[in-house]
């Protein structure tokens, strides 16, 4: 038993062995990753994306390095595995060499970088370049999803466990929710219930609490708009745990509505449960995207179904595999993400439902169970 | 009072007309923002850093541009300005040729466009560079910290509360502090407090509390180590209100110290109130570090205070100006960053001090006020 959690502590050197794998089936001589998920999956090791500059090197034949701040290199302490620091100190004009000595020793300076356009920022970029100028440097993100995006057992528990704490907060929040609240005192009390709940301190993104015609922007801010009779109140929300996180929408009723909003709801409750019946390995991404879409578009609301039916999920809230039409990827086992259909009528009324799922051998299984159903909450 | 009200709701409008002037003086033909504080300071607009691009074009004698994803176009009504969109749908593959279409309208084709380094991510700046091949882009962090870095009175009393906030917070987390709790514990009563005291949703990052060995390491990530008599407990946190940052750390005393413990907090204690009384209008900044360091080195302790002084605060929690030796940058009224000597005892224990300060006409007002004395807390 001590040995299993020994080993299920250690997976960053397994994840570094597939890396070297997956980067020579990519041509890649190295990949360079600033702070951000990815560093935490293959390293373990947490720093914040700050304006001091820190690029951890793999390779496939040598052990790994990090250009950190030197009073940082306490982290490097008891890491399960090798790395070669080189720190610098409280004055930036030392970056340039201590990035060039770290080129120099990685013998990656004429040779083809794997990098992840979306978390690398132009300052660690030009470092990097300006200290391997003869690089090719180049997108390695598709080699980094093939690692992340199928979630082991671990993962899944944390995903879990995410799950359950996202869904016991929203049940500890539902009965504060009255008329003449706002939204942003709902999503106050959704964060304080999170917490409560065990979420990680930092909650994975701020709850979207919107109500009436804001609930008709899908990425609403919460606003001191009170609750109304008749507003539908969409709310998103999602927890952390260990790193890994929930993303769910439930959409309520304040009061009574008009039909066309009860009509709207069943439809996306259609389209949603459409989306997660069509879901199984083997299958393209976009016919998942393609059966929710299909029963919004039957009712005469595809134009206002605005974005893809759904996103990766897993150490980032949106991360691969995108669940929209024209990927073609196929769903194999072990991939997690969101099916959120929505139905948004400008200045009027919107609503969505969001579930996470994760692929197994013969199907799919859905992580949150929450009701789905329309509830009028007042 | 209605009307100032109003007036004071509008400051994006007076914040883009300085920025014209200070690109031009830059010798900038443009602006162009990424998600994050810059855009909020300069738009009002929040969106989330994801793999969706979003961009805001600022050009000195034309309308503000952005390039935005089709379901966020929502958040472009009701704004105090006029803005010209360019909306993409769900398939990356449109990206290219909306950017083209947005550089093409700029006419930044071939110009000097600022970015921020610090913020910018490759994706974006590729998109930008794919689109405008000949145009030179460059930092514009100095031109950005032209604004920013100078408050005003709506500014400094969004941070006025949230200091409030985080020390109310930190006094209401304090009785729950005992032999045996662990430090992740603590974390997560205090994130708790935060929120209920009034931080804004998403706590600006997650509390460091570390103790005993642990409090070595500046940075530490809370453990499930428990707090033992003879620890130095540190405990470093911030609340934002309306995105405005406070940064505070104090260190208790657990039980019965030994000697040496007690004297390195008394120097960290003198420390922080050199570096507090050398501040003033019209010094160099490096002058304050150097204060607050000379204290640290007569005691004998210089080697083991490994990080500069302090750092700017105000929308992030770390930004200009840097506290640190060889930043001749003047201190100027308006100016608010920290000041947060420590010394860290490696295997040990360590201890840090940090107060939040903003500089004014004739001298310095220090935003936070909780005691810095050595408190034994059982």
């Amino acid at each position: 038993m001590t040995m299993t959690n020994r080993q299920e502590s250690l997976p960053q050197l397994s994840r570094q062995d597939k890396l070297k794998h997956i980067l020579q089936s990519a041509a890649l001589d190295g990949l360079v990753l600033n702070p951000g998920p990815s560093m935490i999956y293959l390293t373990g090791l947490h720093f914040h994306l700050s304006e001091r500059p820190v690029l951890v090197f793999f390779m496939p034949d040598k052990i790994p390095m990090i250009v950190l701040p030197e009073l940082e290199q306490e982290k490097l302490k008891n890491l399960p595995f090798e790395i070669q620091p080189f720190a610098y100190g409280e004055d930036p004009s030392q970056w340039e060499i201590v990035f060039r000595n770290a080129i120099q020793n990685s013998k990656l300076g004429s040779k083809r970088i794997g990098v992840e356009p979306r978390q690398l920022r132009l300052l660690e970029f030009r470092l990097l370049s300006d200290a391997a100028p003869k690089a090719e440097i180049t997108s390695a993100e598709d080699s980094v999803s093939k690692l992340r995006m199928y979630k082991d057992q671990n993962e899944l528990s944390a995903m879990r466990k995410a799950v359950d704490i996202a869904q016991k907060a929203l049940m500890a929040t539902l009965p504060h929710v009255k008329i003449g609240l706002t939204e942003q005192e709902i999503a106050i009390e959704l964060t304080l219930q999170l917490l409560r709940a065990g979420c990680d301190p930092q909650i994975p993104f701020a709850p979207i609490v919107s109500s009436g015609p804001n609930a008709a922007n899908p990425h609403a801010t919460p606003s001191d708009r009170k609750l109304s009779p008749g507003d539908l109140l969409v709310i998103d929300w999602g927890a952390s745990y260990e790193g890994y996180i929930s993303d769910i929408t439930r959409t309520f009723a304040i009061g009574k509505l008009e039909a066309e909003y009860e009509q709207i709801c069943k439809v996306v409750l259609e389209a949603n449960s459409a989306g997660r019946m069509s879901t199984k390995p083997g299958i393209p991404i976009e016919v998942v995207d393609k059966a929710a879409r299909a029963v919004i578009e039957a009712a005469g609301y595809g134009k206002f179904f605005t974005h893809r039916t759904g996103h990766g999920i897993g150490m980032e809230g949106h991360e691969d595999p995108y669940i929209r039409s024209g990927n073609l990827m196929l769903l194999e086992p072990g991939m997690t993400f969101t099916i959120e259909p929505g139905i948004y009528l400008p200045g009027k009324n919107g609503v969505r439902i969001e579930d996470d799922v994760v692929i197994t051998q013969s199907g799919v299984e859905c992580l949150t169970s929450l009701p789905r159903e329309l509830r009028q909450l007042m």
